[in-house]
């Protein structure tokens, strides 16, 4: 069905970081995308975890910074690495803003022109990506999970609670975690989706609305926030409304205030490994 | 004596990643460097390793791909990290080619016009900088070392060889070994020193000649070498031409074929643990 092409393959840790290119059906455009292939994908298939990345950045930034390669080789299991939007369209406006269009498709499948025909990156990242990768590469389909930071944080909260099942586990980093009611989230569900805070359609792509209505299987979901993480501060990230939800709930969120940290890569590669090991605890039970 | 500001300060691994700017006498510029202050350092002094980069490198790229802070944070030592070359000045041609002038010193003091005045980046590495960070930061100054990549590891080895005692170990990465007998070395050597191969000023600044005349204190030197290397293959680096040359002295060198790994970050990030550890050794020895 579907041609790969590699761009880039470099060894790590004893695995290949390799970077692909592929037309993308959901988006119509070309795409980019990371794997990370442990040295066990030499004997056999594996578990693999999705990492959904942030506002302006590419496949590359996790790849390049995160330091997620050891632990994943340690562990046995593939990453795989999206991008964050459909690139190289001719969309008016995809470019004026670093937090919305180009780098900022904030995981949801857009209903508002001019946006609809190519801003798809909900149905892309959990239904046409997965199927490619289970396709192409030594997976076991049934033991996947997903992570993501901050906007890719977002997108990882609401592909495991919209799929009860599809997904072991979920952890993020300084998700934002209610949309609906911070100046990003609505800047971009206002843009792809119409509506106001409120709306059914906003509703369907925010974690705490989400939560509050979850009735899959049990959930254990990571989070860890640096205490002096600036879109803390400004209300962008809002954990705390997505901890009262899920006391409600039988979800099990575990959020972990780091003392001193901020919203960068830093803080990310501090801690990767504990949410490799905290996948992995859910994808090898 | 010297002033130096913060431009960035980011938690990791317990410890922080700072990145500075001072006025350089030695290079008449303004120029940006790296400190990872290991969290040890809240409670007393510590040793301090220098990285020196590659070609084309600033600052940012080892502070933000090797996943270095790490094992600094392990083992409790300062990593500083300089950048490869005079900024911001006005030379006709330093902008010309991408292994000459901006991002490429080549860590010599250059003695040919119109460089000899600013590019005098053996002095800046070896002497100003290691001054300021002593003065500036909970250094224990009589446990140094250093370490680099690629053209940086040409720096790193040099300035052990060249100042017998003052570094307690030195390592490398694919280091350009033997740079009067490579393409990236001749250019660089008669760009900023004149003159030919066979020149005691070429001399003065080659591995391979350096190890040859050493006769200061035992010195081990671990050097990782990527197999799959691409300037490996095309005799920019001729690390046999120092395995040779240290066969004959008292010098034990450790060269390592890394199976299929490149000249990439992934390869320095896969085993910058192992020279972290080896440098510990000596410096805590």
């Amino acid at each position: 069905m579907s041609e790969i092409t590699e761009i880039s393959s470099n060894k790590i840790f004893g695995g290949w970081q390799k970077i692909y290119t592929h037309n993308s059906s959901e988006l119509k455009c070309k795409m980019n995308f990371g794997v990370f292939l442990p040295p066990q994908t030499e004997e056999g298939s594996v578990p693999v975890i999705y990492w959904l990345s942030g506002l302006t950045c590419t496949e590359a930034n996790f790849i390049q910074k995160s330091g997620a390669q050891k632990y994943a080789a340690e562990q046995g299991v593939i990453i795989v690495v999206p991008d964050t939007s459909p690139r190289g369209l001719n969309i008016p406006g995809q470019e004026d803003s670093w937090d919305f269009g180009t780098g900022a498709g904030f995981y949801v499948d857009a209903t508002m022109d001019p946006w609809k025909n190519n801003y798809r990156m909900y149905s892309y990242v959990t239904k046409e990506l997965p199927a490619l990768i289970n396709e192409k590469f030594p997976t076991i389909p049934e033991r996947q999970s997903i992570m993501g930071h901050s906007m890719g944080g977002h997108g990882a909260l609401i592909a495991a609670l919209k799929s009860p099942g599809q997904y072991r586990t979920v952890s993020a980093f300084a998700p934002i975690s209610n949309p609906s009611k911070c100046p990003w989230g609505q800047k971009a569900f206002s843009g792809y989706l119409g509506g106001t805070h409120g709306d059914i359609a906003w509703k369907e792509y925010d974690a705490v609305e989400l939560t509050k209505k979850y009735n899959g299987p049990p959930l254990e979901i990571l989070i860890d926030q640096g205490t002096e993480d600036i879109f803390l501060k400004q209300s962008q990230l809002l954990p705390e409304n997505l901890l009262a939800a899920a006391k409600e709930t039988e979800l099990r969120l575990i959020l972990r205030l780091q003392e001193g940290y901020d919203h960068s890569y830093f803080f990310i590669a501090t801690f990767i490994e504990d949410h490799i090991k905290h996948h992995v605890k859910h994808l090898k039970s």
